[in-house]
């Protein structure tokens, strides 16, 4: 049988949805995405994404699949699911991608930013894109406890409380705070998966030590701990943007 | 008679609202402030804005001003009205102005920013806040032509078609092309004042530079020609914030 699979690569902003992930009675993106493509195929279609975000999170570079049995060339998916989609969801580019190819599970390693607007008075321009923190923060504290997440390790202690169980184990390539424009803090975390929660958590429990509140040792220490009753709050979503998958 | 006047410093998100000024039946920022301002003096209120910004046009650094009565401390002031005001209006900063103190004529200079999402692709999370143009700009031919503005000149040819009459000779202090992160072109313009539409419009025609479709040397023209009907096309709302009021 004659089966294209489709890849996307997806920006949108999160701010309107509950979500990646289709549930009922709720607006979310995958499911806004699959009724654009059927409504151009005429197929009922399953998108896999490469991996869920929250509610309010964004994406600079979401990757999805489809397949079809269309003919639909590459460039008329992208023009078409462009005018269709509503504006906060952009379709960056379409390819054809082989049979064996899986967003998720064929992905080398995903990036994602959390966005910090460190400064007294809060924004309303970046409000839906950053989290405002008004007191002062030490970022080579926050550095220097993020160079304790890099390599291969348990992080049970920043998996979401609800999260299905899984082997918690993941390999963190990059965990970097850069700092832009005085004002923005940029956390760049690289690796080869995430757990439910886990970037958020990370970042709420590296703002108490930015905020002197625990030590770089107490962060090393609850990393080990491997419990979540021990690490801080999670961050609030509206700062994190999946950036990039990667593939072989 | 006891009477204070309060300047404040705002920034806003524009995309919600018709513009700065109050105009019946449409939410404007200006009647936004003024009602919030109105509700914690119980006075009526006369909020002088320094320049009235369009809708959908955003401003780092409005400054507006009032007279009041009332007793409460610009702490109090700042609090607020940050807490009654929605979050895409922020109160950056109160201060206690003398009494003959304007806004608007006692400014020295106006700064605005335009930005230019230079990239084949849209994209889903600047959309509100910047001009999509996906062809290539030439942004040193760009430059050359904004060279030309900076002086004291007739800007008739880049005055709004229905702006009230009024003597079209501005200051340009500055007009300057940055490019940022490679995809955005920021254009920043500083003047002792700007005519309706003014910043839109000689974006609009600075495109048509960019793109090749006039020259700098007609660019130098339309602004001599002192004509309207000669200039390129208005450029669009979100893209447009006013950065800063100077006051000596």
């Amino acid at each position: 049988m004659f089966m294209r699979q489709i890849k996307l690569v997806i920006e949108y902003e999160g701010t309107n949805y509950h979500g990646w992930q289709i549930q009922p009675h709720v607006r979310t993106i995958q499911e806004e995405i699959s009724k654009k493509i059927s409504q151009m195929t005429g197929e009922q279609v399953t998108l896999l994404g490469a991996g869920r975000t929250d509610a309010g999170v964004h994406a600079w570079g979401q990757v999805a699949c489809f397949q079809t049995n269309s003919r639909i060339p590459l460039e008329g998916f992208y023009r078409g699911l462009n005018s269709l989609l509503p504006p906060d969801i952009v379709i960056k580019s379409v390819e054809e991608v082989a049979e064996n190819f899986h967003p998720q599970f064929s992905a080398r390693s995903k990036i994602y930013q959390y966005v910090i607007l460190n400064q007294k008075v809060p924004s309303a321009i970046h409000r839906h894109f950053s989290w405002h923190i008004p007191c002062p923060l030490d970022v080579s504290a926050m550095q220097k406890a993020a160079d304790c997440l890099v390599g291969r390790k348990n992080f049970s202690s920043f998996q979401a409380a609800d999260d299905e169980p899984t082997d918690p184990v993941r390999e963190i390539l990059r965990a970097q705070w850069i700092v832009r424009e005085e004002v923005f803090l940029d956390f760049f975390i690289e690796a080869d998966g995430f757990l439910k929660h886990m970037v958020r958590n990370i970042v709420g429990t590296l703002v108490d030590v930015g905020r002197g509140k625990i030590s770089v040792a107490d962060f090393q220490e609850i990393l080990e701990a491997k419990d979540r009753r021990r690490a801080g709050r999670t961050a609030p979503p509206q700062g994190l943007f999946l950036v990039a998958i990667k593939y072989d």
